[in-house]
């Protein structure tokens, strides 16, 4: 008997293959709902209707939600030092890989007298959110936090929730002060995302949100984005694909694949396999080690949503996997190198057996915040360039001008623009009477 | 008597900029009704439904919509040689520069035995819409199409609408074809963002959507963004911010303003100077050119929601612009380099004489789809990097692991995640006990 409940697809189809696919979906039309008023509620009253959505929603009845920098720095003490340092070699990888992204500034002469660049700037105001719940999501500080500050943003705001007395859990603090974060607003929720679209008396407004959060969090950060306010990428339940093949272990298969279900009872695994006798052992892990989670509950329900699939030939599994898209994927298979080269769509691979998804999650040195539901086909996961934009700029002198004239008068005139045309004429017409001119 | 009925804002204080910044505002919920109508038709009826919208919308009885290969090759012969040649100029420039901007990919070991990669892939499947209207719309074929090709996009298909015969401009086709289209769909309007967002019989379902387009486009782009087809960015009326100075010429002032105003009457065109004195003979230039033009009713129309700004002191002027964050921003002055030591908000940048506008919106090599609306505080216009994805990769060896495992296991109990240490620690203990079975 199956206890885990895990379909188990035996060489399904291509026709079957987008059902696989298939994420556990959510109707979010109430949600919008109560975001939408929200939103109408904080423009109107501000920092007022935050106070009231936090202490309706978080029984945060503080009136101040500014962190005093005080505070903040008294967090420190309240850390072990194993934690710290923890977070510091954290920082060390995530700001290395990071701060390598860094692009440089181009310039070119694509013809005589007509040079282009492109320049790469800081958007200027960013905001941080950081989801409040069991436990403190300082890991998110760090993958968010330390791509602002290279980018050099100048206002780099974080909002999480705070408890009762509007206080904030001193590792978030700690954290957010290492890796520069200008301000913290212990406001959660819709409250926080429609403060940040919208700016109060306390909290700014900002140019574009970050972060993870509930699904009221995900839908404010999605109306925010109807509304004009640039936001990381669209979110859903987070999900894990491994390729097991040769030479995988299956203790560390169903190990990874538990630390993805634990996140929560919408995440979903999928694991593909080059052998159906690679299934059973893995199952048996599976069942041995998901006794001995505290969330296994929860890791038990996102097994429901989960699945093995078998798929006999090796262009076939990729063709599967670049249509699932998978927000983390591992491989532990000895063909890693043609599973590499066939991948089109994922949000961050992981390689090899002594590379489980949970050192990315903190540590590697890559982001953690990262395309899920099939996202990966047109987004990035967060990265360096998330914090920035990038700038055209071009100069013709009075040569090149005179070189490109008559192209951008005749396509002007073709798509019958002539105020176009006219732009370049008057132009041409000056340097001609100050050439004969002379 | 000031004519051209722009106002001229004098010396205005900070509290006024946010006014002045304000763009013409639409509300679009009577348009989101009916694309979501068009949406749901097309998601039910399929071709049927494109194919009724084309009738009903465009006039266009056209049963079959794909153009065929052969009108696409006959194409050629009804274009000019000049247009020709003036496309293929303007390609050479914009693919040179498109071509500069491919981004390498990186691998860094950011600590030993962590490797951390990051790879660009193209977005498999994208779609351009070019609308129709009076005239082809070219430029945007080469804009949306040169840098899907550079990227390496598998499957770039195009939409436009067709006129009642099923027709398609021979200028779109033969561009298209140029740059490497795969397929060419005459579908207009709301329907052709619906039946590249479900796909249908015919027209394949795309991962990212491109293109301009009137309301009901530009609507549907955001409609189906939301509902998880990736869009190039948000969309609003164009605009131009001019900075003037010592050395600007009038007349070419004139002639850029006009030359975006004739865009339609919710363009918005801005002019900043540095002495006030510089305002009137830039209005005798634009009511001389406005005249003569075929479209003065349209342009003199946006020069209503336009404005004359004079502000005395050079600091004050470059935080006004960065304010408004235009989407085109010329700068004839003598402190240019000031101006853009300063710059953090713009979509593309103009300097000098002889960079008029109109260069860059057709030939120069910089790409014309650039954010309006102040979106340009956090978005970038199209580049190649819009026609692509990263992902990140890491490697752990086993010696790797073992330096970052505690980090990882200590973080993650502090977030509660035991599943997640739980990944790590199964590893470690195997390598310790294979250590000590040594």
């Amino acid at each position: 008997m199956n206890q885990l409940n895990i379909e188990i697809f035996d060489k399904p189809t291509r026709n079957l293959w987008d059902t696989i696919c298939s994420r556990p979906a959510d109707d979010n039309k109430k949600v919008m709902a109560v975001v939408k008023d929200i939103f109408a509620e904080v423009e109107r009253s501000r920092d007022l209707a935050v106070q009231t959505y936090n202490a309706k929603y978080d029984k945060n009845n503080a009136n101040n939600f500014l962190i005093d920098q005080e505070i903040i720095q008294l967090a420190s003490n309240q850390l072990s030092q194993k934690l710290k340092d923890a977070i510091a070699q954290a920082r060390q990888n995530i700001y290395a890989f990071h701060q390598a992204q860094q692009q440089n500034d181009l310039a070119i002469e694509v013809t005589p007298g007509v040079t282009c660049q492109q320049i790469t700037k800081p958007i200027e105001r960013v905001g941080l959110y950081i989801p409040g719940g069991t436990a403190p999501l300082l890991s998110t500080v760090l993958m968010l936090g330390i791509p602002a500050n290279i980018a050099g943003c100048k206002e780099i705001i974080l909002c999480t929730p705070a408890d009762e007395n509007g206080k904030v859990d001193p590792a978030i603090l700690y954290t957010a002060s290492l890796v520069g974060v200008t301000e913290i607003y212990g406001v959660g929720g819709a409250q926080a995302i429609a403060a940040m679209h919208y700016g109060t008396e306390t909290i700014p407004k900002v140019d574009k949100i970050f972060g993870p959060g509930n699904q009221y969090v995900t839908t404010a950060k999605q109306y925010a984005q109807q509304l004009g306010t640039a936001i990381d990428m669209p979110a859903g339940p987070s999900e894990l694909l491994i390729m097991a093949g040769k030479g995988s272990i299956p203790a560390f298969v169903a190990a990874d694949l538990l630390s993805q279900a634990e996140h929560g009872i919408d995440s979903q695994v999928v694991c593909v396999v080059d052998d159906i006798s690679l299934i059973e052992p893995i199952q048996k892990e599976l069942m041995l080690q998901l006794k001995r989670l505290p969330r296994k509950s929860i890791a038990g329900k996102a097994l429901e949503n989960s699945a093995f699939v078998y798929l006999s030939d090796i262009n076939d599994r990729i063709d599967f996997i670049n249509q699932y898209a998978p927000e983390h994927y591992i491989i532990c298979a000895e063909e890693e190198q043609f599973y590499m080269d066939g991948l089109t769509n994922a949000g961050s691979v992981f390689l090899g057996n002594y590379s489980p998804e949970s050192a990315g999650d903190y540590a590697s040195g890559t982001n953690h915040t990262l395309p899920t539901s099939g996202f990966a086909k047109a987004y990035s996961g967060v990265n360096l360039g998330s914090f920035t934009k990038q700038i055209t700029v071009q100069k013709l002198t009075s040569k090149g001008l005179q070189v490109l004239g008559n192209t951008v008068i005749e396509m002007a005139n073709a798509e019958q623009l002539h105020a176009h045309a006219h732009a370049i004429q008057v132009r041409l017409d000056y340097l001609q009477k100050s050439q004969s001119d002379v």
